[in-house]
């Protein structure tokens, strides 16, 4: 795959340049003889017979980076002066911090707040529970709960590792959807002991994101806490994610006229993803669903790589009884969905689907199939990446399941609410901008939130588990 | 005691008011009448014969509210349309809430906060775990963490009930420390599975302040998480109030120009605040400390009520081998510091201490003795509330020490960082400012920790525990 220079791989060079004619050109040679993406440039402040300018250049990766700054560091009359990495600064700190609502500016101020008129507060939430959701943050609060196994592609990092993840997933739930969100980074990998930290700091908070915690220990985790919790709990990596490529899945079926009921499916990644989303699938009412992973096609006699859960999804999948690797499960497929590793599918493979492949290749940064191989052989493309078109991202889902949650004070979450979030979502494109390269709406859609919102709080007040 | 109207009972009534001569004085008589305290008074709107006013007034309890309303409802002319209780209203939706420190406008921004750019600084961390002090939310970040035991005055009102208190402490360590705390109200009371829940979920935190847990088990806990974290743990019932406790008690031998190591001392209350005072009174280096508790002196051979805490504190205390009731170490004693229930000492009792009595009643919000009755007698009294002169108040310490201890990266804290806490808060006030009624600055006075953080700081490196 072909990388091209990212805003996430972005240093900004402080350069003292002699004050001499054509000194800029030189550098903005250098950097793209290089391959550098030149962005802003300022100027620090001149002195003397010299400018300190900051230069920002977008680079391909870490390496680049340095070749950059080297490029530039061997012009004559160039001296460098720092390189800051845009990506760390703006982490310098931490992502996010708290904010007093109110001010405290005096003691009538603090008497309100805190002793001695909280007490007030406090005995009337000892006496109505419920109350907690409206005179505390438990009525926007959400924790997003790892333990920092599997984060990102990057696998079991632990969890102080994990923190800047859960930080920008909290800042993507206040940005999007107003929602408070701390994280919660678990020195932990026990699920007993998950289970059991969760429960007993739930009384905060008024709904659990759990995330990036690795197959299969995620399924037993998430599956105890909502019977033994009052708010819901979502393990984002499997609902999120299947909530989002649903609502991709209902918008092909629009735009191409097809019923996704008919639709033969083969579900790449049996983790926690890849399990939800065929779950979905199934549930929306597909029928003809086989799942692989790395040992191939998942069938209910398989001795290889099978524990409960993947048993239990062999039962509700593959009524064709296949066998065999993923190319076998490919011929005459309509939909490919993978949500496992890089380069797992030739074109080769796609060529043996039916008349209009539809090839979802979700692994990130790189994914199933290399875009560019695909593009010519498919129908339509979808990838997780937001540089082609249709990037399934989960920022679709989360922020307005969890705010529709939060709005009904919802004691759980069930499989009504994931599908009319995943509707929500697909009819946020209207039928007259539905394209085969816009099936998917924007991570940055506003509409999207606030959509899923109130189809969530609808869903939930329909089944029973709003208590608002 | 004479309560006076205050502002943590203050109602806000709007009322629509007949548009005639005279109807404003006839509701301020009416106010005043029942003894409440009139403030400000707002027009909302004029309507056609009608003014429509939000009047407020402090009231001194709940049922003098309710008084306050009914005597206007009876005048002639005026209908009330809501009552609002501020305190009430200040809590609404929650105090604190989460704010991003970078904006997410676009795709840009997001690469750099989340995917791709964050999985860099993750590597970094895994890498480098110290790191996540720099780049994330951890270097700032103190857990309130409670489970709801020993709330306020209040006793166990269980988790939710605290967490308005939780959020109040927030709301101090972000406005006098710019200290990002969060509040953590445990759904268990077994303090094994308080210790391993603190323990999972440290990772986030710089700090962990525990808040408001009940004695004896608030010890247990306490010794047992600095064992086992590498970040200070303090339980401020203990160790905030005996900080400013002693911060107060060096300023009384400033004022009288004696030496509080030849001060003879009882300590009323042997729970957290009692047993941490005499603790750090002795480790200053007074020799003779006597401690109650409702059984009376507490004494070595004692039967009633011991605990191993309490056995070891008997050890260290009473080395005149007293026996006996309050009133009985009450003889000669230079200085009563009651930490305990309202009413237990009588000015009989006062009057048996040395020449020149020093009182700190500070039961909340009833003292060990009614400050009326005891000024007459003493030569300083203190108290912990903020309607006499010498407030005893936590504020004055925990926002230092944990900045300071933040600020040095501390790996725990010890007895020198108190002292130095202590210490700081005490010389704050200036030798020509000092005071019988000035002994202890203000909880608004923001130099105060600015000077304890400096102290800490400096006492962390100065003890080796600092990492940076």
């Amino acid at each position: 795959m072909i990388r091209v220079p990212s805003p996430s791989y972005s240093v900004t060079i402080r350069a003292a340049i002699e004050n001499r004619v054509g000194m800029f050109s030189r550098i903005a040679n250098a950097i793209s003889q290089v391959g550098g993406d030149m962005g802003a440039i300022d100027i620090v402040r001149v002195e003397r017979g010299t400018i300190i300018r900051d230069i920002t250049v977008n680079a391909r990766d870490e390496q680049h980076e340095k070749r950059i700054v080297n490029s530039i560091k061997n012009i004559d009359g160039v001296k460098i002066l720092r390189v800051m990495d845009r990506t760390f600064s703006a982490h310098e700190g931490g992502k996010i911090e708290i904010h007093n609502k109110v001010h405290i500016r005096d003691r009538e101020d603090l008497s309100k707040v805190y002793t001695p008129g909280v007490a007030r507060v406090c005995r009337d939430i000892q006496e109505h529970k419920e109350h907690a959701y409206r005179y505390t943050i438990k009525g926007n609060s959400v924790a997003v709960v790892t333990d920092g196994t599997a984060v990102l592609g990057l696998g079991d990092i632990g969890p102080e590792a994990a923190i800047p993840v859960m930080e920008g997933k909290a800042m993507i739930f206040k940005e999007f959807a107003g929602i408070d969100a701390f994280p919660v980074c678990l020195n932990t990998k026990n699920p007993e002991e998950i289970i059991k930290t969760v429960r007993y700091i739930s009384p905060v908070f008024g709904g659990i994101n759990l995330e990036d915690i690795s197959a299969p220990r995620c399924f037993d985790i998430e599956t105890r806490l909502r019977k033994d919790l009052d708010i819901p709990v979502i393990h984002d990596d499997q609902h999120g994610t299947a909530v989002v490529v649903l609502a991709a899945l209902i918008n092909v079926s629009r735009v191409l006229k097809r019923d996704i009921k008919k639709f033969k499916v083969v579900v790449v990644g049996a983790g926690a993803a890849g399990s939800a989303t065929a779950r979905i699938i199934l549930a929306y009412g597909a029928k003809d669903i086989t799942m692989c992973d790395k040992y191939g096609i998942v069938y209910e006699s398989r001795r290889q790589g099978m524990d409960p859960y993947l048993k239990a999804l062999a039962k509700m999948t593959n009524p064709r009884k296949l066998k065999g690797s993923i190319s076998e499960a490919m011929k005459g497929a309509d939909v490919f969905i993978g949500v496992s590793a890089p380069n797992i599918i030739t074109p080769g493979d796609i060529r043996r689907m039916s008349r209009e492949p539809i090839v979802f290749a979700l692994a990130n940064p790189d994914p199933e199939i290399a875009p560019e191989d695909a593009l010519p052989l498919v129908r339509i493309l979808a990838t997780g990446r937001s540089d082609y078109p249709n990037q399934i991202n989960n920022m679709l889902g989360f922020p307005g399941i969890f705010r529709g949650l939060l709005d009904a004070r919802a004691s759980g979450v069930n499989e009504e609410v994931k599908l009319a979030a995943a509707n929500a979502i697909a009819y946020t494109i209207k039928d007259d901008d539905l394209h085969e390269d816009y099936i998917i709406p924007s991570g940055f859609d506003r509409k999207v939130v606030t959509n899923v919102a109130h189809a969530v709080a609808e869903a939930a007040r329909k089944t029973g588990i709003a208590r608002r």
